[in-house]
């Protein structure tokens, strides 16, 4: 049977509704896929059920083709296993949290790792249990600070999460690489453009990971990729250290006073005034290294002051310091911190003073110090003398000065060399769709999920996590496949197969459509058929090209002469065919 | 390809369940169906998921059929809307409240009537969109105080909710009654044995409503029925009052004293030892009128006493109570209400005092006072005469006494006469797994739900709601399908359609096994295999039995003679037939 649009509930929008902030969502709100109940909360009407039931056909097909079972976990769960690896507190605001009647805590759960943990300790113990994959499709909850660009980055959403269980590391790496190669079938299927990026473990605490970013100029991730094949996400770039510098020849470090140079800029102004550079270029930022003074908050609320010295040309970027400290409280040192460490002079601090390590844990300061990966041995630098309006020049890493380790938190910037030597990186945007991650032991060493191995001793058994953003991937669709009239889906994902259109006021129309709409059915395709009365071809063109279905066909005035029209929603071209030649055309 | 036990996700368990409370629960627990993540709160193993999703299907199929158009609401829901009808106050302890970090309330929906009506509002503005029917199948929300029996009365469970949209009463029928057929027809697919009865409206604020109730010993549902096809909920029987009687011939009532006599039983016998009956026979328990004090409490907290007459051989029925006064809060008056009327004389409370109408709204004590409907017109009673132990004989209705209305709350017992003729009723006990209401205008017009008619007025749209429970009909097919070895699923919801096991340890066995698994499949049947080698052939007839797929077929010894056994889990026949005969006979 066609789906009627004399009977589907079904509201299309001339006008764009004012709180969508992304072309995508505009249209999927316009078009009558989905509507807003509360924010980042929504509501799925049929054409977007249809969609998102496409979607997780797919997901299954590939999920089943990779051996991996399908199981339903509850979305209230209770907060005992959240405790156990901490994640009830770690998630923050993040988590919807709840009492039941017996001031039980529930929350709702933002992902499954816990109970999936449990579940396979509570009916598994043996090796020969192992390998299993096991995954869900499923309402999830996060309480975003932001909820942003509709589904995209929703407060209830659903996901296909999976987990593999394996009982050593060589099994972790077939399982996930069993689901790596199912994501890009699946991605593939669903006609989404991707890109496979390393990513930053972050906070779920695991090993490899990788990302599946659709490049998008609206997406909130940004990653880098080289010409040679390299992508990761900003977060997981290695920054390409310069070789080791011999410095038996460089000059000695010179004070040199520098009144109002607070700031790079002014410091390289005032060093090219002033001082002559050894080898006779001038001062850039880039000689210069800037003593960044962080505040870092750990999860359990300690906050500890590190300074990390970086390239003066360079930033501190946000996302790679949350990775590198493994938190997300990471800021700039306050007045208030400052004030409470007196011996730093603001704008002027650097590694050494009056000739002595300064900073550094076991260094006058006692704090800890740590530098980029371009600050090599030999590395000359201008830098803080520690002294209000004194920087001292030519300081060599290792000769005058050391640190307590590298920290690579520096922005990455388009033109830097891919460290696997594949050529400069260009910088793009992302969405996440989809994230293979080897979780290792973390969740079974914390909920003790052990198995007797082949020589009866007990093993922690090591685990991956596998998620894919279902409701996500109906706003990447979206926003990747529009013109200005509408959606245009990919044929995969498509409410229907064709969009028959009646056009016109006879009857003989009304009736060739109904009869070509059940041609087309007979042949395994799906309808949407526009039998409308008393609406104009106009505006069931215009619902034909918001809604979106990728191949219409019109059925009008040429009916007198056997003729149909074939409209290509994608290119726009429009042909006029035999009415008995559009089933061979629409296959 | 088939489910094969050597990979699938499962381990039967042996032993019962500690913490299971009927016997289906305890088999879908022990077969691998389901698992406990909290109190009333479920995870979904891959055989239970299976079960669920053919019950899905068989719904989805059939609501289309019925014209109802699927969407899906979120379960995460704003508090407002819930505001505007009051169920936010009303649900009381069941409904699950949460904040989010904005400190706005929300509520896990335990029904979504109101965001329906809003949708439809948001949507739709003439009678021309309607009539409209639209369902969801989702999880749904209930703080259940006691969880029990696993599935069927659970804290987080899937609901198919459908709901219809009618300008006019008469179109509310048709949309009612096509509901109502697609629930025949969808019990009848599952092969759920069924009882319509006529329900009370309760707590939902509507008219006309079914109830769909499975006959079983474990049901929270009493319900009646004679054998003339009369079916009800017990909230929603009417009593068949006797008619009325000529009193004029009565004798005057008569004040007798009546020590030590507060219960109906002490009473009776002290009339029997003491006070001659009119006719000569003895008095009994139903010549008396009990005149019970109930405090009832309003939705909006508010507490009247109301005294209800009822004959003394009934007891006053909670639920009927409920229904009556529509509230959950009615209960027998403590001593500390009788503290604040003096003027009950607890024990010895009766309509009249020295000969004047006492109990009433407008008589002395200014007490609502209700009557039982079997309180007709002349009809004579032995009832309190409001003074310490006394009591008044032969008081009559209509002569002595009145009352300011009716209230049909005692007990309906086996033996009562069906309200429509049909003869004596019985007492039954069932399974709530459907429900078909009549809503009316209820939400339409607390949500402001109007369309323009024909004549371009606004009218208030009239709505209908229809429930089954997906996840409870999992237990209630579970509970009516089985025996001591475990469970016999019907095969329109079994896990698949054949079991085949391979019962031997020649690799011929499991490649014959496997080959007759892979051609039932090939004829559109689903296999489950036992491959699992090292598994003896009584642990794989056990587990078989346990999973309950109703058709067997063990490949084992009778395989060098070219035969297999035929195995009827239901009735447990087993038949050796050839193996070339396998396929027609489990068509």
């Amino acid at each position: 049977m066609p789906i009627r649009l004399s009977q589907l509930f079904l509201r299309t929008l001339r006008e764009d509704p004012s709180d969508a902030d992304v072309q995508g969502h505009r249209l999927l709100l316009r078009a009558g896929y989905i509507r807003r109940a509360a924010p980042g909360i929504y509501t799925w009407l049929p054409l977007g059920l249809m969609v998102k039931a496409k979607i997780e056909k797919i997901i299954r097909e590939e999920m089943a083709a990779a051996g991996s079972q399908e199981v339903f976990f509850p979305a209230l769960l209770p907060r005992e296993p959240y405790e156990v690896t901490g994640r009830w507190s770690e998630y923050g605001d993040n988590l919807f949290r709840l009492q039941d009647r017996k001031k039980a805590d529930y929350l709702l759960a933002p992902t499954h790792e816990e109970v999936f943990t449990l579940l396979v300790k509570d009916l598994y113990s043996s090796y020969k249990d192992l390998p299993l994959s096991l995954y869900q499709i499923q309402n999830k909850y996060r309480d975003e600070a932001r909820p942003r660009a509709g589904l995209l980055r929703g407060r209830e959403f659903v996901m296909k999460d999976a987990y593999s269980f394996d009982v050593n590391d060589e099994g972790l790496e077939v399982s996930y690489q069993a689901q790596r190669a199912a994501y890009e079938r699946i991605f593939t299927r669903l006609g989404v453009e991707y890109v496979i990026v390393k990513a930053d473990a972050g906070a779920m605490g695991g090993s490899k990971s990788e990302e599946f970013l659709s490049p998008s100029p609206i997406g909130e991730d940004t990653f880098v990729r080289s010409a040679g094949g390299y992508a990761a996400n900003v977060e997981a770039v290695q920054s390409v250290a310069p070789a080791e510098i011999d410095f038996s020849a460089s000059p000695a470090a010179e004070v040199h006073d520098s009144p109002n140079t607070p700031t790079i800029k002014t410091l390289v102004e005032l060093a090219n005034s002033k001082v002559k550079k050894h080898d006779g270029s001038s001062w850039s930022a880039a000689d210069t290294l800037k003593n960044v003074v962080l505040a870092v908050t750990s999860a359990e609320g300690k906050t500890e002051i590190v300074i990390v010295g970086i390239p003066g040309d360079r930033e501190v970027d946000q996302k790679r310091a949350e990775a590198f400290f493994g938190t997300d409280q990471v800021a700039q040192a306050t007045d208030e911190d400052f004030a409470k460490y007196k011996v730093l002079v603001k704008g002027y601090i650097g590694p050494t003073k009056a000739g002595a390590q300064f900073l550094g844990a076991k260094a006058a300061s006692g704090i800890k110090y740590l530098v980029d990966p371009r600050v090599v041995m030999g590395s000359s630098w201008v830098t803080g003398a520690n002294e209000n309006e004194k920087h001292i020049f030519g300081l060599v890493m290792g000769r005058d000065f050391s640190a307590d380790g590298v920290a690579d938190i520096a922005e990455v910037r388009a033109g830097d060399l891919a460290p696997d030597g594949s050529g400069e990186l260009e910088l793009a945007r992302g969405i996440e769709i989809g994230h293979v991650f080897q979780l290792g032991r973390k969740y079974a060493e914390a909920l003790d999920l052990k198995v007797l191995d082949e020589n009866g001793k007990l093993v922690t058994v090591t685990m991956g996590s596998y998620g894919i953003g279902v409701t996500r991937l109906v706003a990447v669709l979206a926003e990747a496949n529009n013109d200005d009239k509408g959606l245009i889906w990919p044929q995969s994902v498509s409410p229907a197969d064709v969009h028959v259109v009646a056009a016109g006021k006879d009857d003989a129309v009304y009736e060739a459509a109904e009869k070509l709409a059940a041609e087309i059915e007979s042949t395994g395709k799906t309808v949407l058929l526009d039998d409308r009365a008393k609406v104009s071809p106009g505006v069931k063109f215009s619902d034909a090209e918001l809604i979106g279905i990728p191949t219409v066909v019109i059925v009008g005035k040429g009916l007198e002469t056997g003729e149909v029209e074939l409209w290509n929603r994608r290119t726009g071209e429009r042909a006029a065919i035999k009415l008995d030649s559009v089933l061979s055309a629409v296959k």
